[in-house]
This record gives C-alpha cells, structure tokens and sequence, in this order.
C-alpha cells in the first residue's frame, strides 16, 4: 500500500513539498486514471510538448505513434517528461491571492527506449488496452499496420506527484469577511458509445463498453 | 472568423496535417476552454512539463507562481512550450491500429518574458478572470504578496492547434466484420459550488458562480 518511490533529487517535490506523493501506488492510480499524457522533449528547436495516448505495466510507460512522429523519434535515447493531470475543480479563496486549484498530477522523467519484437507487441497491448480492453477485440493488427507504429518504454523509476485537495486557505485575518470561500469541483465522465454511422446494424455496443454508458 | 494564425516551421502540424487548425480564433478558443495548461522548458536536467493555471489577453498567455517557483524561473527568457488539451473521447475501431481520440489540442511555443508594474498587475488579473472573475472580488492582494508572485508572458504569435472528431476511419474491408465500432464521449462538466467549512454562515455562493452549479 505505501511502497516508496524512488523519487530522485530531479522529481522531488520542492514548491508547497507538503503536497508531493512519493507512495507508488498513488503515484500510478494516477497514471492510470488519466486517458491522455503530455510528453515534454528537449530539441534543438526548443521544448516541444504533445498529448498522447500511454499504457504501463508494472515497471514500464508506454507511448506510441506512427514511425514518422516528430517527438518519439526525437525522444528516443534522450530524456523525456511525461505528465499526468487531474484537474479535480477550483479552489475560490477570499483573496485571488489564495485562490488555488485542486489537482492530481504525476509526473515520470527518464530516458525513452525504441522497442522491437515482443516488447513491442506488448507495449502496444498495454496502450491498447488502458482505458478499455481493445487489443483482443476486433480484427488483429496486420505487420504492416505494426511496422508502421513505433512504440517506446520509459522506466518507471523517476517518478513522483503532487496533490491539492480542499478547501481554500484564507489568511486568518479574512475568515471574518464578507467574501464566499470554497471550491468548484469538475467532474470528468464517460458519455454513452456512440455507434459510427457505418456500422453493421445488429452489432450491438460490446459488454467492455457497458460500464461507460453514462 | 478565419484569420490565419503565423503559424511558424516550429508550429506547422506534420502527422495527420489535414487535422491542423491555424484559425486564431479557434486556437484561442481552446486555451480558454482548458482549466490548465502543461508547460513544458528544457534545463540542463532535461524536460520538465507541470501543469499551471493559465490567462491570457489578446496578444499574450500569462502563467504564475510562487516567487521560488523553479519551471518558472527556468522558463524566463528561453523558450517555453505550452499545451492546451481537450480530451472529447475515445474513438474505437474495427482494428486496434485503428483506435484513436477524439481532442482538440493548442500549442504555444515562445520566449517567456517576466513582467513587473502594471504588466505584471494585468498578467494576475488576466489569470484570476480565467475561469470565473475573482479579481475584483473577495479582498484585494496587497503589495507583499504580489511581490511574492512571479508572472510572465510568451506571445501569442507561434501557436497552432491540431483537432480530431468524429467516427474511427476503418479499412474498407473491415466494414462488414462482426466487430462494433463508434465513440465513447468524455464529458467535463462543473458541479455545485462547495462552501469553505469555516464560511461564515449566511454569505451565499455569488451570482458570478451561479452558472456553474451542476
């Protein structure tokens, strides 16, 4: 339940430190219930920062793209920042000073490895796999469709997060005013399947899907 | 309506190009539909991308934070990268080669300058009235802690937004599989406004906060 992770000095949490997690566990319920990443990579260019999609085993993060994506060829052999946010609501003080954010957000920082073979495969099971099951579903990806996508693991190893929750912290002096103090919170949920308009009639949505209708 | 961003070499989409959005409006329609951005520098550490709440006007995006807040200062005058995602949905396919999602995603790559004055007073507002007005409510910031602030801006100049909706684009030959194929919506939505346990009792949830009630 409470495994350390090994934060290294460059995921330590150092603003409002209070709120860093460093309990793996934690660490990957949030990397879990994010649908979409935000991978950072350092070029020559400058910082580039892109949303992708990921899956993770219990030692790997996995992203995944067409062989000609810019960032995961660039990334490659090179550090990469991958970044996992829930924005849990607003957080209203009696002055904007204290008004704040309530959030989740892990964030994992190593060096980004081109997979091949079965490592391959499973990275893209797992991705396929994140939100709901997929990739034993349907028709099996041809070896073209998988020459054409690179996949790349990261260790997850330097990892950590940092949390707010609650209510707002007013300075003590205005506790007494006029002003409304609280929170908004922002709700994320899955709406019903929504069939292509292609599709056979008679299939009807699949039981993995079941659990989302809204 | 459709007045063309300057989209530079950096800014261009390149993957699925037919999927890039360089309509200013649209671009900024994203930034102010996403509660926080991801900003992403390059140090000599390697990338770091965190969250942060975000304003803009016209011709700038503003971001803040503690005075000793290291992304910030690590960002002032080198280039920064800022990501705006939309996450609309799951896009299911008849193949896993073929899933995707549905989003819309903004990128500001730029020199983040650090303001001061009446720059830096306007940046604060601009990030305060985000969402909701808080700038002109509750009790005013006094010098201390706006000292104690730091705010910067990057011009709204490089940007681009890439966008995809809709239905999974299968394999013709695909199509008369046995295999369901459609979307799975993801919807954000405010729910009610939460009072402060130490909320003086009597002072009701402001008019500016009435539309937020779920």
């Amino acid at each position: 339940m409470s495994t350390p992770s090994p934060a290294s000095r460059r995921t330590t949490v150092r603003r409002s430190a209070h709120r860093g997690v460093y309990d793996r566990g934690e660490i990957l319920a949030i990397i879990d219930a994010v649908p979409m990443c935000h991978v950072g990579v350092s070029t020559p260019d400058g910082p580039i920062v892109l949303p992708m999609a990921h899956g993770r085993d219990d030692s790997h993060l996995f992203l995944h793209g067409a062989a000609a994506n810019g960032l995961l060829n660039a990334g490659v052999d090179i550090d990469v920042c991958a970044t996992f946010t829930i924005f849990d609501g607003l957080v209203l003080a009696r002055s904007a000073f204290h008004n704040s954010v309530n959030y989740r957000s892990a964030v994992v920082r190593g060096t980004a490895t081109k997979l091949s073979g079965d490592e391959k495969l499973w990275a893209l099971r797992r991705i396929s796999d994140h939100i709901v099951p997929t990739w034993d579903e349907g028709r099996p990806s041809s070896e073209a469709e998988i020459r054409g996508t690179i996949a790349i693991s990261v260790p997850l190893a330097e990892m950590s997060a940092k949390r707010r929750e609650g209510d707002p912290v007013d300075e003590p002096e205005d506790l007494q005013g006029p002003w409304w103090s609280g929170t908004v919170p922002l709700e994320q949920r899955w709406g019903t399947p929504m069939p292509a308009a292609d599709l056979t009639p008679g299939i009807e949505v699949p039981p993995r899907l079941e659990h989302m209708r809204g």
